[in-house]
C-alpha cells in the first residue's frame, strides 16, 4: 500500500475567513448551533477525513462586532457529536495552563468512553493576559513556565490515564467481586505544579489515552511536540519553510527515543474551491472585500504588540517591531506574521487580507485538481504527513473538498475509500499505548 | 390545576442498591456504557420526568472490589444524552472546591445551548481528603470554607452568565456588524476565592442559567440551597423529620426576600415494586442477601471516623461516637445514619442492609399502589414538593416505576400526562432569570 495521506477538518462556526458570516449562504448564529456542527461532521465523516477538531481558548477575544463569537466548549461540541457519527475522530483543544489534570484527564478519558474511542486533544498553553485575568491572574505565565507545566500536566494525566489495568475488572456476580484492587493503582505524583494522588475514578478507555495532538511551533512548543504530541496542527507559508519544520520536529522527536513515524504532521491549507480557477479567486475576493480592515486592524495591532494607530492601512509594517524573545504570547504566529508581510512585501491592507482568510495559515484558491496537486505536492516532498483543512466558508467549503477533491486524492491512491478501523488511533495508523504500571509494576507505588 | 408533583430520576450505574449488579438481570459493565444510560433516559423522558441526575465526585471512592466503580464525567454524559432524548432535563453535579468558575459556568453554559435549555447543575462541595489529593492538597478544606467557596463561586458563574445581554448580537451582514460591544460586559470579579475579568466566551444560552441544584442537608448546606438553589434533592427517612426539613428550608428562603415556592424540595426515595407487597419484599430481601457486609462495614466506618473492627456486625454501633461538630465530611449523612441506627435500634448488620439499598435515603417496598401512595403522603403533608426517584435496581426498577407509578400519579393528578414546556426551567415552574446587567446597568464596570 502507498502512503497515505491524513486529513482533519479544522472547523469554526461559518468558515476560516473572518468574513466569511457575511455571505448570503451563512447562517451568523451557527457559531452556538449543535445541528450546524453535527451537519459538518457528517460532512465530513462522508469524506472520511481521519478526524474533526475544535481551536479554544478559555477567553473572549477582543469585541463582538467583527465575526460570529463566543463558542461551545469543544469537549462538549464533541460528545454531541458522538451521538450522531459513528467513526471520525474527535479532536478538542483544551488549555493545561488554566485546567487540572484530574478533572481533564477523565472529561477526555470519558469522551473516549462515549465516542467508542474517537477523541484527542489538542494541547494548548493559551497566550495572553485576557485569558489569565479569568483565572485570578494578572498576566500569563511566562512562556517557559508554561510550557514546562504544559509536560508536567501531560505527564499526570498519562499516568492517570494508565492507573487502571485493561483487566482490572472481573465482575464476578457468583463470589460478589466487581474489580481486583490490585490492578487500580494510585499514581502518587509529586511535581513542580501538581501533586495528585490517583487513580483515576474511570476504568482504561478504549484508546487508553486520547490522541496527543500539539500546535505550537515555538522552540518550546516544538519541544513539547517531540516529546508528547502524535498529531502536530502547523501554520507554513512556503513549502521551504514546511519542509524545513517537518524534518527539524522528526529530527527532534527520533532523537528522544521516539519513532518518527509516530508523530505525523498536518500544515494547515485554507482552500478556496472554484469549477474554474477564476470562479475560486472570484470567491476569494468576494470574501477580502467584505473584511472590516479596522476590526482586523486592531486584532493584528495586539499581536504585533504595537498601537493600531502605528498601523496606516497602506503602509508596510513599521521597520521597529519587537523581537520574538520578547513576545510571552504566541510567538510563532507572530514571526509567521512578519515574515510574511516581510516577504511579500505587503501593506497591512494586503496582510489583513491574507491573514483574515485564515490567521497565518496557506491560503488557496484553485480548482479541486489544483487543489489536490497543492496537497500532494507538500506530502510527496518532505512537507507533511497529511494536512488540517480549514475551509474558508462552512459549510459550503467542506463540502466542495468532500465532493471534489478527495475524489481526486482517492484516485490518486493517496487517501482511503473506506474507514479500516474504528478508533482515531486506527486512522491515524497509531498504537493503543501499553500501561506504563502493567508494563513496570515497580513504578506503582502501591 | 391542582398542585403537581416534580419527579427527578436519580441514576446509578446498575441501581442504586449496592449488589443491584450481582443480579442476573444487571449489566455490570453498564457504568461506563452510553447506552446504558440512554435507554435509562429514554425510559424516563416515556414518564415524562421533570429531569435526570447524576451524583459525582472528582475521585475513586475506596476499593473496586465491592461494586460497579469509576463512572463517566456526568456533563459529557449528559450531552451524550441530550442527543438522544428531546424534552427532559439533565442534571450533573459538579464541584465547586475543585473547579473554575470560569471553565465550569462555560461548561453548563455549553450544556444548556447544545440541549436546548435543559441543563441543571448539582452544586456540591466534595467532602473528603481522597479528593483533595487529587487536587494537590493534603487534606480537604474545612467545611465552612468550602461551603463560602461555594457562594462565591456561585456568584462568580451567575455573574458571567448574565455577562451578555439577550441582545447581544445582531448579526448585520450589510454592515459587517456581527454583536453590540455594549452589550457584553467584563465582570470584574474580585473576591475571597476569585478573581475573574469576564465576560463569558459564549453568548446567553436558552435558559440563561441552568437549573441550580444543592444537596447538602447541614447547616452550611441550608444556608447555601436557601439563597442559591431552586430545587434541592435530600434524605429523609420520617415524614417528621422531612416535614421539619421542608419548613425549615422555605423559611430560611422566605427569609433572604426569596419566593419559597421557588425552591422545590425533592426527598429520596428507593422504591422497591412487586405485582404484590410479599413480591417487592422478596425482591427487597435478595438485594439485601447479595450484599457483602465486610465491603459495606469497611465504608461505614469511614464514615463514621471508627475502625472497622469496632463496628461488629451483630452488635450496635458503639456509644461513643463522635459529635456532627467535629465531622469536617458530610456532616448531615453521618448525623442521618447514626440516628437511624439509634432510633430503629440496628445491629451493624442491619444498618449495612438498610444503607446499601440507598446510601440513607428512605427506601420503601411495596406495590404500585402502596408506592404512588407514600409518594402522595408526603406530598399532600408538607413534606415535598416531588421526589427524586432512586431506583434499587436499573432499568428494572425505573421501567416498574414508569409503567405502573407514574399511571396512578396521573390519574390522581398529580403528574403531568405531557411535556408542556420544552426547558428543565419549564418542568419545574420556575423563571428565566434577568440579567443583573441587563436589569441594573449600573452594575457593569465597562
Amino acid at each position: 500500500m502507498t502512503r497515505q495521506l491524513h486529513l482533519n477538518a479544522f472547523l469554526m462556526s461559518t468558515g476560516h475567513h473572518e468574513a466569511s458570516w457575511r455571505l448570503p449562504e451563512s447562517n451568523p448564529y451557527a457559531n452556538t448551533q449543535v445541528e450546524h456542527y453535527l451537519n459538518l461532521a457528517r460532512i465530513a465523516e462522508r469524506g472520511t477525513f481521519d478526524s474533526i477538531f475544535f481551536a479554544d481558548g478559555p477567553v473572549l477575544w477582543g469585541g463582538i462586532e467583527r465575526r460570529p463569537s463566543g463558542s461551545l466548549e469543544p469537549t462538549v461540541l464533541l460528545t454531541a457529536i458522538a451521538a450522531a457519527t459513528s467513526r471520525i475522530g474527535l479532536i478538542a483543544t483544551a488549555s493545561t495552563t488554566y485546567n487540572d489534570p484530574f478533572n481533564l484527564a477523565r472529561r477526555f478519558a470519558s469522551v473516549d468512553h462515549v465516542s467508542g474511542g474517537r477523541a484527542g486533544w489538542n494541547v494548548v498553553t493559551t497566550a495572553g493576559p485576557e485569558a489569565a485575568k479569568n483565572f485570578g491572574l494578572d498576566d500569563q505565565p511566562a512562556h517557559a513556565d508554561r510550557y514546562a507545566r504544559a509536560a508536567e500536566f501531560l505527564e499526570v494525566a498519562q499516568k492517570l490515564w494508565d492507573s487502571w489495568d485493561d483487566d482490572a475488572t472481573v465482575a464476578d456476580k457468583e463470589s460478589g467481586v466487581w474489580g481486583d484492587n490490585a490492578k487500580v493503582r494510585p499514581i502518587d505524583h509529586v511535581g513542580r505544579y501538581f501533586q495528585v494522588r490517583g487513580p483515576l475514578n474511570l476504568p482504561r478507555s478504549p484508546q487508553a489515552h486520547p490522541l496527543i495532538v500539539q500546535a505550537g511551533s515555538s522552540e518550546d512548543g516544538k519541544g513539547l511536540a517531540a516529546r508528547y504530541a502524535e498529531a502536530v496542527f502547523t501554520a507554513q507559508q512556503t513549502l521551504a519553510d514546511a519542509q524545513e519544520f517537518y524534518a527539524d520536529l522528526k529530527r527532534r522527536t527520533a532523537a528522544l527515543g521516539r519513532d518518527p513515524d509516530q508523530i505525523l504532521i498536518l500544515p494547515g491549507i485554507v482552500p478556496v474551491i472554484g469549477s474554474t480557477e477564476a470562479e475560486a479567486l472570484a470567491l476569494a475576493q468576494e470574501l477580502d472585500d467584505l473584511i472590516r480592515p479596522e476590526y482586523a486592524r486592531e486584532q493584528l495591532a495586539k499581536v504585533l504588540k504595537v498601537d493600531p494607530s502605528a498601523l496606516p492601512l497602506d503602509q508596510p509594517l513599521p521597520a521597529d517591531l519587537p523581537d520574538e524573545d520578547e513576545i510571552e504570547g504566541a510567538k510563532s504566529r507572530y514571526t509567521l506574521i512578519v515574515n510574511l508581510a516581510r516577504r511579500e512585501n505587503l501593506t497591512v491592507r494586503q496582510l489583513i487580507g491574507r491573514l483574515g482568510g485564515g490567521r497565518g495559515h496557506r491560503t488557496f484558491s484553485g480548482t479541486p485538481e489544483q487543489v489536490a496537486d497543492a496537497i500532494q505536492d507538500w506530502f510527496d516532498n518532505g512537507a507533511a504527513d497529511g494536512f488540517n483543512i480549514m475551509p474558508a466558508v462552512l459549510p459550503s467549503g467542506l463540502e466542495a473538498f468532500v465532493e471534489h477533491v478527495v475524489p481526486i486524492l482517492r484516485s490518486r491512491g493517496l487517501f482511503r475509500t473506506e474507514y479500516t478501523g474504528t478508533t482515531l488511533r486506527e486512522h491515524y495508523g497509531l498504537p493503543r499505548p501499553v500501561s506504563r504500571y502493567a508494563a513496570h509494576p515497580e513504578l506503582a507505588h502501591a
